[in-house]
């Protein structure tokens, strides 16, 4: 497949939203030559990282200090000193908070979803979560017949029935794509846009099927947005609860649910992205940012999102320490707040560094699990892409010398829109959402060997980047259609 | 890297041996352009495989049916009994048992290993499991002092304090390398080989570090071969009850311990291989053999080991059958007994088909796990090597890619030698040493996504090579150094 045209990809990048979720891209991008000059580096920092399992440690600090890391939570500010004092003990320079206001949501006590009808379930209790966001119910809770629909234009067709309705948006993950990232990018505008949509038709609430390549009893959380709709609560119900109400339905029978949340919006707090560095031995001001993000969801541990990346992100710093790799160019590690629920820390970033965004040479983020790594996604074009595709062809003992276009991630793609260069790592995606804002995502589920592969990989492409004569070149600053 | 010349890789392959663990080689071999025309059958097959559930369904069965399947054991047969009436339910042509002769040893009731000294941990048990194929210690077991060597020539430079005690294998698996299977490859002698060494010298018993790149409490069984040396007993320790027996002789302590072990050679049993074919539209006489092992040990599932690779097989040829894939040439799927310590299927197959190996068209195996496919490992050369890349470049879309030099695997490697090109399944290797031989390697750690893309894979493959008009040319045979 040929490189898409850059006004094409703009106008791409436009259409599919800069939301919380970006596009998955599966384009390959051709492979090119390995700089085999580095080489002997690269496969120092393979071997510092699988021998030490250091990354795997860390993560089971941040996970035992702070599992639960929603923005605005107790447990968030935790995670907050946790990497200040972890970016001092590494031997990062310059480390300190750089504040952002969060959204400060709590899930409250009760979260109850039962059977009403048919009689013989009556009563029955239904796993469930409520999305971070959503408005609570009156207290005792709202009752609706249920109507299940596939997609928003099934809904739209059928919006005369919905009125007064509990809505499921029902459709799950498209299980026979490879790319469960692309299956999910199919799906989650159920999640993000399902209140909003089962609202403007009448609806008393809305749930949806977990988004989860699972069939278990596990519901798995996530963010939505509200618009000028009526705010009506939401939640998302398990894969197997969400299967056997449509079948349910698809029987002829009524299924009448009984929905109380008692979650509370209480406004916005003060917390920080964490920042620490390594400044370059000739060119400080050039910049490499390398960054995760720090929250979390409120249930499991956040150990594969995004722990998983923050860890990986703070070892990869570690491995050039420990190898005294001094890098001609600042490595510069950023731990962001809020990637789930606004995205509040990428944009305080950006804006309390928009003087030195020109000198912001590569913005690499890890934020898809700690699975063993395939490569990489990146937005990189012309000279610069050419040589990303050198450096990542460099990872191919690890079978990690992929290279796809693609934004870096949400986080670091904010900086897109400044010309800087994003790239994301790539791990693989077979296994990421079983566990993805859910109970399951914890600390056991991430394997060391895999996490220190990623975080060596990561570091390898730092080194490379920061340490050549020439810099990579910005990509063109898109042209904005808006402001 | 260039592609050995023939002559050196044939040298280098009597030199590594024809044990039971053939060398990992991870040379690549170049990319080459994919055929193309066969990319909707390939994405046909993905959708199928990945839709279905199959291989785990089947995987779910065999572990239920028989978890224990050692050479000789009534789970060996069940795990037969089921391999026929599973090809039957697939509809596969010319199901079949074919006979072979496999070793028969039990485990027996008794196993212990515990502390004599020092005297602050007397009496603490060492979690242990008899290597397969042990004799068993006198009654009331032995007792010795512990020697820990990391190699076989430190042994022998210390020859003469090993009288009269016990030996302990203490070297790990080197977790730096990036390969598992290559660390495995420069461990695991000091289990094959450990009790022959040792009783050279004069030990009572040889115990060994478990091939492991965790530490943890599972002792990992295997195979272990005696020579004309005295046979003494040999068990496996957890690696982290060898590193603790290391941590204390490294201060100084005298280590002191007892064995029991009754297991049990019981002599030799009939036992079979399983096959099963969709019989050649064109050339049914041309032959590509499809495998995995049936047999496994007496602990855990053989879930990964190789209850992963059979069922792999199985479903190569149910979804080539569920899509109306008629192949041009047959399609044998052979589920091999014993390779687990001795390779009798294998070298009852080769016998039994000695006129047919010339129509031996390719013989593919999957035998190292089910997680998400990497792509393939083979000993083609010339042509046949340059079709096989294209076909695999076909799975760039899954990541399964990549092509290596290197044997098709244990069971079909002895085809090797009649000419007969082999290619073996590379699955990622991190998490496989976690499980293999112990009692870990159970059905919940097998991915059914990651299992399924295998299957997938080998389907294509088999497929394209099945199907193309000329056949793939064998390979020259190599010369035979002894007989």
């Amino acid at each position: 497949m040929k490189p898409l045209p850059l006004a094409l990809a703009v106008f791409l990048g436009v259409l599919l939203g800069a939301g919380i979720y970006d596009r998955n891209d599966p384009a390959p991008i051709a492979p090119a030559p390995a700089l085999d000059e580095d080489r002997p580096v690269v496969e120092e920092i393979l071997a510092q990282a699988l021998g030490s399992g250091r990354a795997h440690a860390m993560l089971a600090e941040l996970t035992r200090v702070a599992p639960h890391r929603l923005s605005g939570s107790e447990g968030a500010e935790r995670a907050v000193d946790w990497a200040v004092g972890t970016m001092l003990e590494l031997g990062l320079e310059n480390v300190r908070r750089e504040e952002c206001t969060v959204p400060y949501w709590v899930r409250g006590e009760v979260e109850r979803l039962e059977y009403v009808a048919p009689r013989s379930r009556a009563g029955e209790a239904v796993p469930l979560l409520a999305l971070g966001g959503s408005v609570p119910t009156a207290r005792g809770g709202v009752r609706g017949e249920v109507m299940a629909v596939g997609t928003f234009e099934e809904l739209e067709a059928r919006a005369d029935e919905a009125y007064g309705k509990i809505v499921l948006f029902a459709r799950p993950m498209d299980d026979t794509l490879a790319d469960t990232f692309e299956a999910y990018h199919d799906a989650v505008a159920q999640r993000t846009r399902g209140a909003q949509e089962a609202a403007r038709v009448g609806a008393v609430a809305a749930l949806v099927r977990s988004m989860s390549t699972r069939r278990d009893d596990a519901p798995h959380t996530g963010g939505m947005d509200y618009d000028d709709a009526p705010r009506i609560p939401t939640a998302a119900i398990s894969t197997n609860a969400a299967d056997e109400i449509v079948a349910l339905l698809a029987d002829g029978e009524t299924v009448e649910l009984e929905l109380e949340l008692d979650c509370e919006d209480r406004g916005e707090r003060l917390s920080a992205n964490v920042v620490g560095e390594i400044v370059g031995r000739e060119l400080p001001h050039e910049i490499l940012v390398v960054g995760g993000h720090l929250d979390g969801w409120d249930v499991g541990e956040g150990a594969h999102d995004d722990g998983a990346g923050s860890v990986q992100s703070l070892e990869a710093a570690r491995l050039l320490l420990a190898l005294g790799l001094e890098p001609r160019r600042t490595i510069r590690v950023v731990l962001y707040m809020n990637e789930e629920n606004g995205r509040a820390g990428a944009f305080a970033y950006r804006a309390a560094h928009v003087a030195e965004l020109g000198d912001h040479v590569l913005a690499l983020e890890s934020d898809r699990g700690g699975f063993a790594p395939r490569g990489f996604r990146t937005d990189a074009v012309g000279e610069s892409r050419d040589v990303l595709a050198s450096a990542v062809a460099l990872l191919d003992g690890v079978g990690a010398d992929g290279l796809w276009e693609g934004s870096g991630g949400a986080d670091v793609g904010v900086l897109a829109e400044d010309g800087v260069v994003t790239i994301g790592l790539r791990p693989d995606p077979q296994r990421y959402f079983d566990f993805h804002h859910s109970k399951n995502d914890v600390l056991e589920a991430v394997h060391p060997r895999e996490l220190e592969l990623g975080a060596a990989c990561m570091a390898s492409l730092l080194w490379v980047v920061a340490e050549r004569e020439e810099r990579l070149p910005p990509n063109p600053i898109p042209e904005q259609d808006e402001d």
